[in-house]
């Protein structure tokens, strides 16, 4: 029997996953909006050999002078223009809950999932944040618990959407005049709390049954969310034992919805400065961290904690941030995370903190040799913390292309890593089972 | 000087624009979802320098036994995986602002601007289906004169939208770790009767300062809102004297909003069936034509004229289909396109009338050699009715390689379409200047 191994996605987020990463003089910011660069480097990851590029998305981010962050590429557009030039490997967008609709979001990714031939998964998220409610119309953002519940709802109506004309619907009897057999279309006929849908998709069961679903929460709500419908859970955790707990506890919640531990895969985001010597690398990711300007890293603090540290000396010590929360509505993990790392790093200083927090944007990361990586991804995912990874790349394309040329084989070379692809779509190289829904019986 | 010469776009309604194309021994209804396979006729419209390919939508189609006609796949993300497969042709698909959001529309086709290094347009539509109202929780759409203010007011916020950060607002200065120039930065600020937006687009202007605005509608509202906002509008006509008046009427309508006749071009759809011979290509349109079931021919003409026209013999008289109109608040100008349609062929059954419209689909028809169809599009062409034509053919990809085989090259020995494309983006090529949008001076 061949050895379990992992799962692998790449983080894809220009021109890098460190905040400071569009200074870099390897970067080039506009490369986020040039389709012959992303071409190269979803080609690399697929050469790699990844599970999917996976694309965050995030609304209504401040305009400001000193940071690129204001500045995005819609995910959807993204991976349907690589979808045409990528063969096997997986193509995941975010896209929120709060301000779409149901509809719209199944029928655009049954389109992907049929041209990329079942590799579509969708990154489900919920909008918390004012600025977003604002570009929509809306003054102020959902409570978490009605976000969740929206959220729960419209994955439901997207699943019944997806498999409203069963691929045994297509007869296309071209001699008889018979296209549909309309014992296998199922109109859909949905009367929820937040949403309302009579009528069909316009597009036939895709190629992997439907397309993966990812899910990123990790409070209470999103935990019960991601067991209930996810395939494919993205976290962030500092440490082996919270990442095991939580891993422990998501994976137990499966069984009461009737599913196996298998079909859900928990995929902490680990972000990597990787050299040959570690020296190198310290000293790559001491060079990204220069760039951080003052004002840069303590309006990111602010804007992780709620708390002001923008009038604060980024070399004093680190003031009590409290229970100061981003949003009151939600358990403030953010928060938590924050406090762990300065515990567990034993940091002093807010500048610690702060290049710390905005290089890896509260992912674990990890600095050092290839061995030195590999060891720690193989310590989580041998110990039950861990699936898989979403890899993020200081940079794109030079911190990444030492990814792919330094970790990759390391993990390849262990066994831990595939070197070719299981599959065609992304279900199987995720070692998941065809989506189906299962429709309440009618007599 | 060089002659002037034609507009064409490539209409691609998979897996053709004849109602019965799906029978057609050619045609494979499962292409319509086939990436290598719209990819390999995005190339040969491109091969043939059409400005763009154009992909209508509608959503609410009932799923039929007999039909191919509830089946689409979302025009955004094939334009999307096209953009990444093609060089110079135009990308163009409908949405509608009806159901839609206008930051969403703005930053997706945003998106496909810059991934296509400027060949991306919107064909800006209106919803009038009830079946389409209730995917969205809606029982009822809109009345006529709503739909038509809410759009004017979306395509102003999309267009505030594309041109909240400007060009220059980028100056990427790493050194200083200036990103933006906030004198650049335009935040909108918009409280209209439908919409409310706070906020910036979160991508810069686009190649072609936004993209191509492309209008469908004939409607009294339809040609005023053209007038005003769109830079191609899209028609049906049967005659050149209802196509002359018409471009007279709207060319007329553009002083007024301060725009020259050349920014307003003039695109009615034309469906084309051709061969070496006239007796070939009758008979080709007549064997298409003989696929349409009668219940389906019965059926469409129902749905074009609001008249039930499914209880009558299709080789009987046409019964008299008066006043009935598929939108009590719409001018019915489908039902007076039929009325025009029966008198100018003289036909005297149902059968002809369904076979006429169900083909073309209320779009002039021409069938015949190169020659005969290049004689009709230049008699349009130079006599004041068309800039340029939208042609559907009936089937893909037969029939519309005859198009590229046979009349392209007819219409390019004539002087009077391209044999190689004038710029890099769709306004180049079309002729237009680079989007802008003119911003109330502030004090």
């Amino acid at each position: 029997m061949t050895k379990k191994q992992m799962k692998l996605g790449a983080f894809f987020f220009m021109p890098g996953h460190h905040v400071a990463s569009w200074r870099d003089s390897h970067t080039d910011a506009r490369n986020g909006w040039s389709l012959p660069f992303l071409t190269k480097i979803a080609q690399t990851a697929e050469r790699a050999k990844f599970d999917n590029i996976f694309f965050a998305d995030v609304f209504g981010q401040k305009i400001e002078q000193n940071s690129n962050s204001g500045l995005k590429l819609d995910p959807l557009v993204i991976i349907s223009a690589l979808a045409a030039v990528t063969k096997n490997i997986g193509l995941t967008a975010t896209l929120t809950t709060t301000y779409n609709e149901p509809y719209h979001v199944a029928r655009k990714y049954a389109a992907i999932d049929h041209l990329s031939g079942g590799r579509a998964a969708w990154n489900v998220v919920t909008s918390y944040n004012d600025k977003e409610a604002q570009l929509f119309g809306v003054n102020e953002h959902l409570k978490h618990a009605d976000r969740y519940k929206r959220a729960e709802e419209f994955v439901d109506v997207v699943k019944q959407l997806w498999h409203s004309v069963e691929e045994e619907a297509l007869v296309i009897d071209k001699e008889k005049g018979q296209f549909f057999d309309l014992n296998h279309v199922h109109p859909v006929k949905h009367e929820g709390d937040y949403f309302r849908v009579d009528g069909t998709l316009d597009i036939g069961a895709t190629p992997q049954g439907h397309p993966v679903i990812i899910q990123a929460g990790s409070s209470e709500a999103g935990k019960e969310l991601a067991a209930k419908t996810a395939e494919v859970i993205f976290t962030a955790w500092q440490t082996l034992e919270d990442a095991q707990a939580f891993y422990k506890d998501v994976k137990s919640r499966l069984a009461k919805y009737g599913r196996s531990e298998d079909e859900l895969k928990v995929m902490p985001g680990v972000f990597i400065t990787v050299a040959k010597t570690e020296e190198e690398a310290v000293q790559k990711r001491n060079e990204l961290n220069s760039y951080i300007l003052p004002e840069v890293g303590l309006a990111y603090l602010t804007s992780q904690t709620g708390f002001d540290f923008t009038k604060y000396d980024p070399d004093g010590p680190i003031p009590d941030f409290g229970e100061h929360e981003t949003d009151p509505t939600n358990p403030n993990i953010r928060t938590k995370l924050i406090r762990g790392t300065i515990e567990q790093n034993g940091f002093t200083t807010i500048r610690q903190v702060y290049e710390h927090i905005a290089g890896a944007r509260g992912h674990r990361e990890i600095v050092g040799t290839p061995e030195q990586i590999a060891d720690k991804l193989q310590e989580w995912f041998e110990n039950g913390a861990a699936d898989g990874f979403n890899i993020m790349a200081p940079t794109f394309p030079t911190g990444f292309d030492d990814i792919v040329e330094l970790v990759i084989p390391e993990l390849q070379r262990r066994g831990l890593f595939r070197t070719e692809y299981e599959g065609t779509t992304l279900r199987e190289n995720l070692g998941l089972k065809k989506g189906t829904y299962s429709r309440p019986i009618t007599v």
